[in-house]
């Protein structure tokens, strides 16, 4: 009987939520580390996820620490990026840029990436389709 | 002969352009006023756009003078936002909320939204679907 109580009121739940405003700030978003193999001092936060009611995409914070990495990997889908603070470089298949506040970058879908902070701590957004 | 000289290097163009890493600083993309009615002092630049080989979503940045709003309209897209300086407030359906450095804003589709500086310049991302 619990189980069933449990059963509809999450369905109520379900019926009752529409997408509506969501908003929330960086700073109250809970951080997690960035587990995969081949990163290191990299954490991540999502300030827009599918249970937010985000149709098509999603929005993710990213901290580097000085020195850290993203993994250097590749998957069939794109990021668009935009660098808030810090200096660091992005290895984009065969060669490296560096990148700074205020650069927007893409990285198209199934090509080798990889985001490198430098001797300061890196933030920026990266968003990915859902 | 000219003309179908342009025509076929513009083919080659085409079929030579693979979607690549695609890197611009906010302060290298032109300004363009927006220019639908009822904004004031609102200014937009595209960081990603669909000629820059994104397959999804699109990356702008918004600048809106003090006292300045965008449009108070509606329409069947998502806004996600990511506010980088100034303050100001969003006016979303019937009611408004202050916004600040570090806030993600999800706005969904079909509701009516409008974003407005306070005292000082405003300052943001905001993505949209292809």
């Amino acid at each position: 009987m619990m189980i069933f109580k449990a059963s509809f009121m999450s369905l109520l739940n379900v019926s009752a939520r529409r997408p509506d405003l969501h908003k929330v700030n960086v700073s109250n978003v809970t951080e997690a580390p960035v587990t995969e193999d081949e990163s290191k001092g990299a954490r991540i936060r999502w300030l827009i996820n599918g249970d937010d009611g985000a149709p098509n995409f999603l929005m993710r914070h990213f901290t580097i620490e000085s020195g850290g990495f993203t993994p250097y990997h590749q998957h069939d889908w794109e990021h668009e990026v935009y660098v808030l603070e810090g200096h660091g470089k992005v290895r984009y298949e065969d060669r490296e840029e560096k990148i700074e506040p205020g650069d927007a970058i893409l990285i198209p879908p199934s090509k080798k990436h990889q985001f490198r902070a430098g001797s300061e701590q890196l933030k920026f957004l990266c968003i990915v389709p859902k």
